[in-house]
């Protein structure tokens, strides 16, 4: 997506430890225009996907999902958990997975009562790196017996395998940017063709 | 706003201890098309407030915040953080809360980038009990020197003060269901006239 590639280049900063920064517009500062036309763009990709919900992971994929789903028809948007909390019941699908950015685990929880056997769900999030919390994700469908799909995701360090590896799995993964690679000392970055 | 107070009496479960869960449509699973619908009653509301950025807190009140936006003219949404994060620089300002649902202190954090002197900022949330969460946005909004230009909620728990101690201060409160009295033996949920 060629606006999210200009805008990666304008405002993402690339800093040591593969780490790309975009929290200008995409996970601290949102530009919800942005996620509107991002929500276009998977709809478009996901047409004949069959989805009627949208999965997401707290906190950066909310606000992407939510816009998002205003252009599959307002179907309701799940965002897993990482935390318990007394407003989650006891009856859950709980999976583990390692946060790179935070550096620890974490659990991934959704209250089964919002995903089941009937759903075609689109995983949505901000970034893929080594694939970990939307192995999580997966997990929780496969546990639910819902079908996955479709993924999207905003940007994918394609360098970190991680993407790769869901579309040789067979997932139908479409990232919006894939960066093949960054540099930070002179902070260079170059996508996928 | 009678839709939300509607959808709160069918889906909401009044639990011991003051809470309310409201995870069907409103904090796990999210249903945008009554977010859109909240977001065009603040945006009603807050028409003459000059209002040019939308300030929240992880997680829940990001879907709503963003989905919001729209009918503010796609402003920027900066979303708080309740802890540190390699994605986070060091030049921030930061508060500290008590979360009522996770029963433990946490950070208030926004980059100094997202936020300044300039801003006439709507703060949106999904709840409001006694109102530790938002005051942390406000002290983050006073050490920005942005103006607090009002303060826009999705469910206020009334009886817990939070809320005319907010407008007693001169807050533009704007709490689109109040809840006055609840109760967890038979379920019954009133909200203020």
């Amino acid at each position: 997506m060629q606006e999210l590639e200009e805008r990666i280049l304008k405002d993402g900063i690339v800093k040591p430890g593969n780490v790309l920064k975009v929290d200008a517009f995409l996970n601290h500062q949102c530009d919800v225009e942005l996620f509107d036309h991002m929500g276009a763009a998977w709809a478009e990709h996901f047409r004949d996907a069959g989805i009627n919900k949208i999965l997401t992971i707290e906190a950066s994929g909310i606000g992407i999902a939510c816009v998002a789903a205003r252009h599959f028809g307002n179907i309701p948007v799940v965002f897993a958990k990482k935390a318990q909390s007394i407003n989650l019941d006891g009856d859950q699908y709980v999976s583990t997975v390692f946060s790179f950015t935070k550096q620890r685990e974490f659990p991934v929880i959704v209250s089964r009562k919002y995903l089941s056997a009937e759903d075609r769900v689109l995983i949505l999030d901000d970034f893929l790196a080594n694939g970990k919390a939307l192995q999580g994700l997966i997990d929780i469908c496969d546990h639910a017996g819902a079908t996955v799909a479709g993924i999207g995701i905003a940007i994918e360090k394609g360098f970190q395998g991680g993407g790769d590896a869901l579309r040789e799995a067979g997932y139908d993964l479409d990232s919006l940017a894939i960066v093949d690679a960054m540099d930070p000392v002179d902070g260079s970055i170059s996508f996928r063709k």
